[in-house]
């Protein structure tokens, strides 16, 4: 089937609601801010690229209905900032998130004399944003595997992923992700190692339901095997995706990313990041002034709704850890590769 | 509440059933061999000192069942033989269980001159074991806790372990676990962070109930979490248990004890692990050599009964991997504490 994160229908926003997957694919209609915010706090619709995404058509909608209900134009683009500050502080790890809704109120703000000119180029603004996350993700995974070609060999890998980083996160074939669908597609991807990827299973959810649908082999682990699958020579290259990136290149990813950077370095094993210009933020210089979400004590006290953990014990949720530039063998952008270390 | 693992009641073993805790305490009666064979496959009973110590005890109820029913001396050291060559493969990666199986056999075979007198002989080596378990876990907490003091001084300290390696897994206040419960009665142990220790979650599940029922602070986090905690200076110490120690020193321990390894490493944090002698195998020469049980590929794809990945997507469950003997900064037996590297 068709995989896709979030798209723009009549006037408003449409996800996949990801919470109900591997199990059940429904499609949720956002008709209002509050349920865009609720359905990127509650990770309905996650990733850095499509958080973004879902803001930008958020914040399309809002202008819409504005200017449907006939509001000036003043009016009309303050709907559309609202909207916009309603979004931005949900989750603050990933900059697109925030660099999607200055980028939109950039827009609307320069928008025509009338409320359905601010309408209109809101929506325009939205599909640029999404046209350039489709193409981002393509030049990704095409420059991805060549760097792998040229680092590894032309022999079929075996790659470590960790967290979802695909269809379900970008407007195309994904970030870390669609550098391994590139090698699946050209015949050079031995195997796929999904991390599950606790708390929230991303990886063991969503990374693995993606795989299946495109016939890649792959085989789900435990976050915490990692390290003997590396030690015993069973992965040849780790592709993850990134929340931000730093000045410097520190890279704030889903937890448990630095930890698998720590082992590939001690492994000589290639640590690749990958990630659209769209995550990049030179206005953090080091990936000490990231903020990093905790989240709910109850996504690790418990595996959906069945609690793992006595009552009365409390839970730390940090759900995005920061690896140094210096463990990344190469960050991948739509512009290319760079190699920091 | 009183915690423990596994105890003789009149001619039978008896377990508190881990699999369903911390939400329900069930003791369970296992009436014969293949009673034990299943709650030790199936985890229901787990931990090396006491699947040795449930080994034990199964030996010395089936040389009690023969006997009792008039038995030949010969046709009670068969059953106690029987019922040992039934456990020993039942788990491969921790030495504790062959050991136990081992020594009974030897206890048996050189028993008085009937088959009274071999039953008799059968349980008070169980005894003894399970007294040498209770003493070796006094003197293992002692020797850690010092070891710690000399290393980082009289401040509480912050420690993480994995797994579970307390009174639920020995026959007295733990491996590991009593190291930290030695600290937490000096008054020396500020935080226990609790790797959740997944797939079986036997850190959540067990160990936070442990910690919990003494009182001692604690919280709950995902394995992955381990890296971000010893980056920002949250972990003092890392102290874990062993399934086996090989001659050499490298360590055999619960899926996720390498990674914790290489990054207290990185980040030099004290790295401790905790076995009693029992543990320690002379005649496994290196890491290389020790088997690492596969288990089932269920555990990963469900969390308890729900499953948590795609039904067509396969997984791999290797429970244990292999620490260096370089990693390990103190290894810690109850005849005092080397220090590997």
């Amino acid at each position: 089937m068709d995989v896709w994160s979030v798209r723009w229908a009549d006037g408003a926003v449409e996800i996949i609601d990801q919470t109900l997957l591997p199990h059940r694919v429904e499609v949720r209609r956002l008709a209002d801010d509050d349920s865009v915010a609720e359905a990127i706090a509650s990770l309905r619709v996650r990733g850095a690229p499509a958080i973004g995404l879902t803001a930008a058509f958020a914040i399309a909608a809002a202008a819409q209905r504005a200017a449907a209900a006939g509001a000036s134009r003043e009016e009309t683009v303050a709907a559309a900032r609202r909207c916009a500050e309603r979004l931005r502080p949900v989750r603050p790890t990933a900059v697109n998130l925030a660099w999607a809704c200055d980028r939109m109120t950039a827009a609307v703000e320069g928008a025509g004399p009338d409320a359905v000119a601010v309408a209109e180029r809101a929506l325009a603004e939205a599909r640029a944003i999404e046209a350039e996350d489709r193409a981002a993700c393509a030049a990704m995974g095409r420059a991805g595997a060549e760097w792998l070609r040229r680092r590894c060999g032309d022999r079929p890998l075996a790659v470590l992923t960790h967290c979802n980083t695909g269809a379900l996160c970008t407007a195309g074939i994904g970030t870390a992700f669609g550098v391994v669908r590139t090698l699946h597609e050209q015949g050079r991807l031995r195997h796929l190692w999904v991390d599950e990827t606790r708390p929230l299973l991303q990886g063991a959810r969503l990374t693995a339901w993606e795989a299946a649908q495109l016939g890649i082999p792959h085989a789900v682990v435990v976050d915490a095997a990692a390290g003997a699958l590396m030690a015993s020579g069973q992965v040849d290259a780790v592709v993850v995706g990134a929340d931000r990136v730093a000045a410097n290149g520190d890279v704030a990813n889903k937890i448990g990313t630095y930890t698998l950077a720590v082992l590939a370095h001690r492994h000589g094993i290639p640590f690749v990041v990958v990630a659209p210009r769209s995550s990049v933020d030179a206005r953090t210089p080091t990936g000490a002034a990231i903020p990093v979400e905790e989240r709910p004590a109850r996504e690790v006290t418990h595996c959906g709704d069945t609690p793992t953990a006595p009552a009365e014990s409390a839970a730390a949720n940090p759900a995005f850890d920061i690896t140094p530039a210096e463990l990344v063998t190469a960050l991948v952008t739509e512009d290319g590769v760079s190699e920091p270390r």
